[in-house]
């Protein structure tokens, strides 16, 4: 049987600690191809690259991890790396592992997480991995583990068209970890503010600063990191809100328009 | 009675001819300041600054539209300009009018949207509005209308928390525009490709090139597009897939965390 081809990705760059433990962990279940990008791309959101074309070059970070650096997002990397870059579509896309947790509202400008997105979208199941360290001496090894196993299940499962796992591992010593828990991407948020600052020249620029206000349900993402459990959210990329749709159909948007239709000339 | 504040801001740049026609239109229900990126920042997703500190400067489009440019993205500037460069939060946040239509995954991509979703996400009501044509010389009457009055809608009634308003408007003769439909985003995706071309020093580069598959879903906001309607979907930031949420409780991932606890020193 062909063993299953996976392909790695993150934000933080090829080069980073973060993407070379989780190589060498995939490689235990799987043909591992790296498609990353060629410089740090933290907080890029879903960014793709439409305006400019894009470059990849060949890198190996010694005998077991080769793959493609891409300059260009997250993202990018991925389209390329299914469409282009590797000789067959991969079973399984994983992005990872981010130094630094994506959580609550940080899935949305996670570049990490909009890796595995870009999988979901072609149609390939898709995993994030990020750890809650910042430190690149972060023990990653609980993280590469986890991710390696819940590799395996997505491998033999699969994943619904359209869905992606994103796992976050809390900044704790491996043996203080208390279990896995599935959980829902939190409603924490960040109490956020700029430091203004006059440069020598005196102008102003502003420095993002921002509080952490904790979601408090007990399935949310961050709060099962809070309680030393490694989280594992289901997400997908459908934005539309139900409830707000259902609401919306007695606003009779039509009669605003017969108006714009009897009143365009003064438009 | 004091009139409302609107922050406008867009993706692509302050100087462009949608967001004048948008700030021209919404003068008439309010006070409107501009807080927009200094750059076209297209495809942007919701990519934020945080490793540089952002800048700005005051700009001025003639009497009547006045704000400030940001050097960064949509979400940044939504970010800054709320809680540092107007003296009030504002009452809504309205984002566009975009020189290109974001619907379906498009909206996972899209730096207009971004702007909303970053009002939605500070707690303010906010309206993304796009135009499908992206000629710069694009009849954008009908667009500014509808965004004028949806504004007013969204001001008297309010948005649930956390949600916002996606407007796109067809590329036709706005007297052949048959109405307006509340509609879902819609999964047409790109059937995505790069070109590989190879510069005069002989190293490939490659373009992104791909072809849109339709949805087919008649409350999909592309096919009111395509229906000639204006479409108008309410969206959010919540990512949770639920029913993948309730499937993954039969997955049994805390056995396999008992099994990297008894295996751990292997690891």
């Amino acid at each position: 049987m062909k063993r299953p081809l996976i392909l790695v990705s993150n934000d933080d760059g090829y080069d980073s600690p973060g993407i070379y433990t989780l190589v060498m962990s995939l490689r235990r279940i799987g043909e591992v191809f790296v498609v990353a990008p060629a410089t740090q791309q933290s907080a890029v959101g879903h960014a793709i690259t439409m305006q400019q074309p894009l470059r990849a070059r060949p890198v190996r970070r010694g005998p077991k991890f080769t793959g493609w650096a891409v300059e260009g997002t997250p993202a990018d990397s991925v389209k390329l790396g299914v469409s282009t870059l590797l000789e067959r579509p991969p079973d399984l896309v994983v992005s990872g592992i981010n130094h630094g947790m994506n959580t609550s509202i940080n899935v949305i400008y996670s570049g990490t997480v909009s890796a595995a997105t870009e999988g979901a979208i072609l149609g390939i199941p898709a995993i994030a991995v990020s750890h809650a360290s910042h430190s690149p001496d972060a023990d990653l090894r609980a993280a590469a583990f986890v991710a390696r196993n819940i590799a395996s299940e997505v491998l033999k499962r699969g994943l619904p068209k359209g869905t992606l796992l994103n796992i976050n591992v809390p900044d704790i010593p491996p043996e203080d970890i208390a279990g896995i828990a599935v959980t829902r991407q939190g409603r924490s948020t960040w109490d956020d503010g700029f430091e203004t600052r006059t440069d020598p020249l005196g102008r102003s620029y502003y420095w993002l600063v921002g509080k952490y206000i904790w979601d408090e349900d007990i399935t949310a993402d961050d709060v099962a990191l809070r309680n030393n459990m490694i989280s594992v959210s289901p997400l997908h990329y459908n934005l539309t809100d139900e409830p707000l749709f259902d609401v919306m159909q007695s606003w009779k948007l039509g009669s605003l328009f017969r108006k714009h239709r009897s009143r365009r000339k003064r438009v």
